[in-house]
């Protein structure tokens, strides 16, 4: 195998076949195949699509360079959840207390936060003395004793993903869909759950900013589940306002505790409910979604989900203490109030533009050694379509790290946009996929 | 600038100021820009064309890279010329002494045969003695003293484009017209010459097959030149055939000797004699290409070019006794004849084929590291067009290395196509360039 003739065959669109991408994947780990050389079939493979066979086969690669979770041991069914990422997302942090409340097995598997959007580890970590990077066997003890375990991922699972997502991201060659579904299929279906529940985001603050891109890398990510085996389904939902209150860790946690103690957010738990459902109902501890909403609903309302969540910070180490009186634990250093201009309906807050600042404040990271401020980050005072006075709160800024945090005001006031007209406030979730189909959430054709 | 940012740019086909381009590249040559992120945007520009701009702000940047020759010292209009490459193609050792007897001064800078194709520079060394790798100050000294000089590249200059001419190759990245046009003109800018003739080579042994293609990189060519002050013109010639009759280092210079004392190959030196008109022509020794023309082969004819030659040799080291008995010097030490299988009509012979065919017998070189063998080579007996008979010789073939010559045979016939039908010859050369436009050769609108 010539690197230069696999590259010129991808860069003029001929199909490889899975041995002559195995051999060039292959000759890559064994450093026969050089970073320069993977970059450049990464950056034909922007323009010149990789087909379906080519995906699974890329995807097949990946699982088979490095070893794969066994979690057989562990009866029921295990349910595992993803997001493509967003700004305010703590769905995973009620997702799990909840779906393993309901009698599912959840193992989640996680990562860090990085530019815009915030980490589920990061948050988490927050939580004073949680430990996120487990043994093989502590998953397996935790998942058999308490039915859920929150994990980062070990590095002997799918290294070879590893290796070349740190190539794209320094090549500008992340935005290639196949290629980002090889990426977090593989290292799904290498965690080992049985079935998989997807959350593809969409809009300003979403990875995928076209409706249309999210609904193709969601077929994507279903078909691709399906061929190994791992029933997936999913939603698309809205990220152009943030999600819920809370931007920044210990901030979300707070909020997730206050969800799970009945003080919901709307819109968060609009999203949360329905992926619960999902997950309850392929875990087959509902008969339908509808009814996995329902069970959803019950143990938040019987405090079941918070008991859970209380479980499990104990079960990784974290201190319940805190859990139980948020309010006296880990305030930022600083509280900076930004009010509205003048007086109207919120329009609009973007997301991505939130994230940034609450990245700046210290909550994300630029690049993946940075360490994060636990404590920094925005909490949202109004939310899309809120009525709003002149001089009335819209949000506070938390930082115990940055300098001037007053300085910040400006720049937060102009990620709202304020006007007159009233308008009607929209549902958070666009559509249901699986592997088969795309339709409208709620739609009398989904599988409800 | 974030590297990653730029190779975004160039990927979306933003067009990139020249300062962001500067930056780009000396990063790279001080190794802060890394080898994979070079070939992410190398292959960027194969699907997004760079713009005029962008590839005139690269040129730049590669001609600073390094050194220039100052010929300045020099008096006299100096005219260099370049080849695109092609199989048998030794124009450029009949242009320089051809040239320099009509007075022009010749500057002429070569390389070395890689694939298919030879190198001026390995035919040159097939004469003993002759010496390519000469200091500034020995080419300034030739050039005045008997007007012209053929020599290698030197290290300093347009050190850029060799470090990424390397990568290239190996990243399949090298058919990307832009950079084509930066690498050669960057050189033939930096190398000093008043004036540059392009002999740019389409057919199935040229690097650009098509016409339309060869057409673009013409164009591109000259305007690049005329913006760094460098007149350009040229002309597209055949390469679907080899030109002439032999293929091979030492087999060439002879068949030079040949043409220069008078036993001219007809479609060698129709491609010849044009590109010397050229070349007169620019250099101011002829009113118009037609006097050029003229000219050259006066000179010819009255014995003043082969002196010249005689010059060239002697003034670079080599030895002239082998020049005047070439047939006592150098005989490979094997020959093999190819003979027709059936009688017919010579329909086609394959240049690339026969090109590598004659590589394999020890002319050219895989990788740039390999030794020539100066004696091995193929030599046409019949060209396209001929009439042939059954048993009648086709071509001989030429080594010195190989151990089975005879095998090779088969081969070589199968680069021939015979046919029936007789049909009409054509001449070599399709058109004329210049910056400004591309016209049929011969044309009233040429400016002749």
């Amino acid at each position: 195998m010539l690197p230069q003739e696999i590259i010129r065959k991808r860069r003029d669109g001929e199909e490889l076949g899975r041995d002559e991408l195995e051999q060039f994947f292959r000759a890559y780990l064994d450093d026969m195949v050089t970073d320069y050389q993977m970059s450049a079939f990464l950056m034909a493979s922007y323009y010149s699509p990789l087909t379906m066979d080519e995906t699974l086969a890329i995807t097949d690669i990946f699982i088979r360079s490095g070893s794969r979770l066994d979690l057989a041991a562990v009866s029921g069914v295990k349910v595992d959840k993803h997001s493509t990422g967003g700004v305010g997302d703590k769905t995973s942090l009620l997702l799990v207390p909840i779906v393993a409340a309901a009698g599912v097995r959840v193992p989640m598997i996680s990562g860090r936060g990085l530019g815009h959007t915030g980490g589920t580890l990061d948050k988490l970590e927050s939580i004073p003395g949680f430990r996120v990077r487990l043994s093989p066997m502590e998953i397996l003890h935790l998942l058999g004793e308490t039915g859920m375990v929150m994990a980062g991922q070990s590095d002997d699972i799918v290294p070879l993903d590893r290796r070349i997502y740190a190539l794209r991201d320094v090549t500008s060659t992340v935005e290639i869909l196949p290629l980002i579904a090889a990426s977090i299929m593989s290292k799904k279906v290498a965690g080992g759950a049985d079935a998989l529940v997807l959350d593809i985001k969409t809009g300003s603050g979403a990875f995928m900013r076209e409706r249309v891109q999210a609904e193709e890398l969601a077929l994507l990510l279903a078909g691709v589940g399906s061929h190994f085996n791992l029933p997936t389904v999913g939603l698309i939902t809205d990220m152009n306002e943030p999600l819920g209150l809370a931007v920044g860790n210990w901030l979300e946690v707070v909020e997730v505790i206050d969800c799970l103690q009945g003080r919901e957010t709307p819109d968060l738990m609009e999203v949360t409910y329905a992926l619960a459902g999902l997950m309850i109902h392929l875990g087959r501890k509902a008969q339908s979604v509808t009814e996995g909403i329902a069970v959803a609903r019950d143990v938040v309302r019987r405090g079941l989900a918070f008991e859970q969540f209380m479980r499990l910070v104990r079960g990784q180490g974290g201190d319940t203490s805190v859990v139980e009186e948020t309010l006296r634990y880990r305030n930022a250093s600083a509280i900076v109030e930004v009010t509205a201009p003048r007086s109207g309906f919120v329009r609009a807050i973007d997301a991505r533009k939130l994230g940034m600042l609450a990245g700046e404040l210290g909550a994300g990271r630029r690049k993946v050694t940075d360490t994060v401020d636990p404590t920094a980050g925005i909490v949202l005072a109004k939310k899309c379509g809120d009525r709003v006075e002149e001089e009335e709160v819209l949000c506070r800024l938390y930082s115990s790290t940055v300098p001037e945090l007053v300085s910040y005001r400006a720049a937060a006031i102009r990620t709202f946009t304020i006007s007159d007209a009233e308008f009607p406030r929209t549902g958070k979730i666009f559509s249901y996929f699986d592997s088969d189909t795309i339709v409208p959430w709620g739609d009398t054709a989904s599988p409800f």
